[in-house]
C-alpha cells in the first residue's frame, strides 16, 4: 500500500484561507493518507489570554504543567476537532487522534541534560502503533494526528509535530508492502536560498548540500530540525520527502524535493 | 452483543479520586462498553481564567462563539485526552472521539424559539453512527465520547452529554442483536428523596412515580432532563437504565434503577 504522510505547519492552521487550501489539497490526494498537525501560535494566543506567557528555549517550547494543559486543549481540542469537522464537510472521513488514542504514539519523558524542556515526549521507531494506523486506513478512516503523545502511565506529553510525521512515515515504511511519501507543508514554496525572495526556493536538496548549508549557516534555526527529520526519514526507508506549499501536494514540481 | 453505555458527570471528572474510581469501575465492566462525558465545571474555570463568564439559561449553557471554543478545548481536548491516557494506563484500549470524528454524531443547530442557546446541537435517532461504534467495539477499541457534535458542514456544536448517552444507547438498542444498558454515574448514590440525606436514594423509580415527582416538585431542575432522557431510553428499547455512583457500576444494588 502507498501512504502519504502530510504534516501541516502552524501558519497554515491559523490562517483561514491557508487552512482551507491545505485541507482541500489533502482531500484530493489519491490513496491512503494521514494528516499531522501541531499548532504553535494558536497555543500562544490562548496562553496569553489566560495570562500565561510561553517559555521558549532554542526555538522549542518549554512545557510546564500549565503549558501542557494549554497545548493539549489547543492541539487535541480546538485545532484537531475543527480540522476533522472541515474534512468531514469535504466528504473526507477523518478521525482525530492524539498519541494516547488507541495507544497510537507512546513517548518517554525527555531526560534533563543541560535544559529541562518539561513535559516533552521523545519518540523512537518503536513508538508508533502502525497496526492501528493501517487498520484505520484499510477501513476508509483517515487519521488526523495532533502532536500530543502519552507515556503509557497516564500522562500526556508534548511532542514536535515534524518529528511525529517523520517517525510515522519511517515506521510505516519499515512494514512489508508499504511505500511511504512524506510531505512537510508550510506557507512557503520550499526551502529558500534567500528568505526575502519567496521564489528563491531550492528544487532539490541532497544530503551533501544540506550538510554544507548547515556549516555555512545558509539555513535558519527553525529549518534545521525539519530537514534533519526529513533526511532521517529518507535514510530509513521513506521513498520521497518534499517541503512546500500545500497547494502543490499533488504536484512533483513547485516545491523542494529532498534526496540522499 | 451486550453493550454498556456509561455517562460520567462533571463532578466525577473534576475530582481526582472520583475520576480514578469511575475509570477503574468502567475498566472492570465486562463486555462491550462506551464512555461518555461532558465536563461543565472545568469549562467554567477555563472560561473565567480567560476573562469570559459562562452564560446559563435554565441550567443550560448559552454557547456563543467564544464559549464554543472553550467547551471544545475543554471537553474534546484536556478532559477527553486525559481520560483516554488514564484508561490506556489501566490497559483499557480507549480511543477518544467527538461527534465529528468518523462522523460519529451529526447534530443540527437548535432552532431559536424563545431562547437563543447559541451553538448548541440537537440530535435525533438518526444522528448516531452506530456502524462506527460497533466497528470499534468489535475490534477491541473502547470509544470515549465527549459531548461535542458536528453539523456536517464543518461546524462543531455543543450537545448535552446525558442526551448523547441516551441517543447512543437507543440507536444501538434498535440494531438487531444488540442489548444495551445505560448507566448515568454521578457523585450521589442515586436520585435522592431528600437532597440533604445522601442515603435517601430511591431503589427504583417507575414512569408513573416520575410524573408524580415532577408534579410535586420533589425532584430538582437538573434531575428532570436526566430522568427524561432515561425514560425515553427505556421507551426506545434500552433494557436497563441506572443512576448512581460509579463504584456500583458492576452492582445491581446501591443505585436508582429506572423502569417503565
Amino acid at each position: 500500500m502507498k501512504i502519504h504522510i502530510v504534516k501541516i505547519g502552524g501558519h497554515l492552521i491559523n490562517d483561514r484561507k491557508y487552512l482551507h487550501d491545505s485541507l482541500n489539497a489533502f482531500c484530493k490526494l489519491q490513496g491512503y493518507k494521514v494528516l499531522i498537525h501541531g499548532g504553535g501560535r494558536k497555543a500562544d494566543l490562548i496562553s496569553k489570554k489566560m495570562g500565561i506567557y510561553p517559555k521558549m528555549i532554542q526555538g522549542r517550547r518549554m512545557t510546564d504543567k500549565e503549558t501542557l494543559d494549554i497545548v493539549v486543549m489547543t492541539y487535541a481540542g480546538i485545532i484537531n476537532k475543527n480540522i476533522v469537522a472541515l474534512l468531514q464537510s469535504y466528504h473526507c472521513n477523518a478521525l482525530g487522534l492524539c498519541g494516547a488514542d488507541g495507544n497510537c504514539i507512546k513517548s518517554y519523558l525527555r531526560k534533563i541534560k543541560n535544559i529541562d524542556y518539561g513535559y516533552v515526549g521523545d519518540i523512537n521507531l518503536k513508538s508508533v502503533n502502525t497496526y492501528l494506523i493501517k487498520f484505520l486506513l484499510k477501513n476508509n478512516i483517515i487519521p488526523v494526528l495532533c502532536s500530543i503523545t502519552h507515556n503509557g502511565t497516564g500522562h500526556l506529553l508534548n511532542t514536535n509535530a515534524d518529528t511525529i510525521a517523520a517517525y510515522i512515515a519511517m515506521s510505516l515504511a519499515s512494514e512489508k508492502g508499504c511505500e511511504v511519501e512524506l510531505h512537510f507543508c508550510f506557507e512557503k514554496k520550499g526551502v529558500l536560498r534567500n528568505v526575502k525572495d519567496s521564489e528563491s526556493y531550492f528544487r532539490e536538496i541532497n544530503f551533501h548540500l544540506f550538510k554544507k548549508m548547515k556549516q555555512n549557516h545558509t539555513i535558519t534555526n527553525g529549518m534545521i530540525p525539519k530537514l534533519e527529520n526529513a533526511f532521517f526519514a529518507l535514510q530509513n526507508g521513506v521513498s520521497k520527502v518534499s517541503i512546500g506549499l500545500p497547494n502543490y501536494l499533488n504536484d512533483v514540481k513547485n516545491k523542494t524535493m529532498l534526496c540522499l
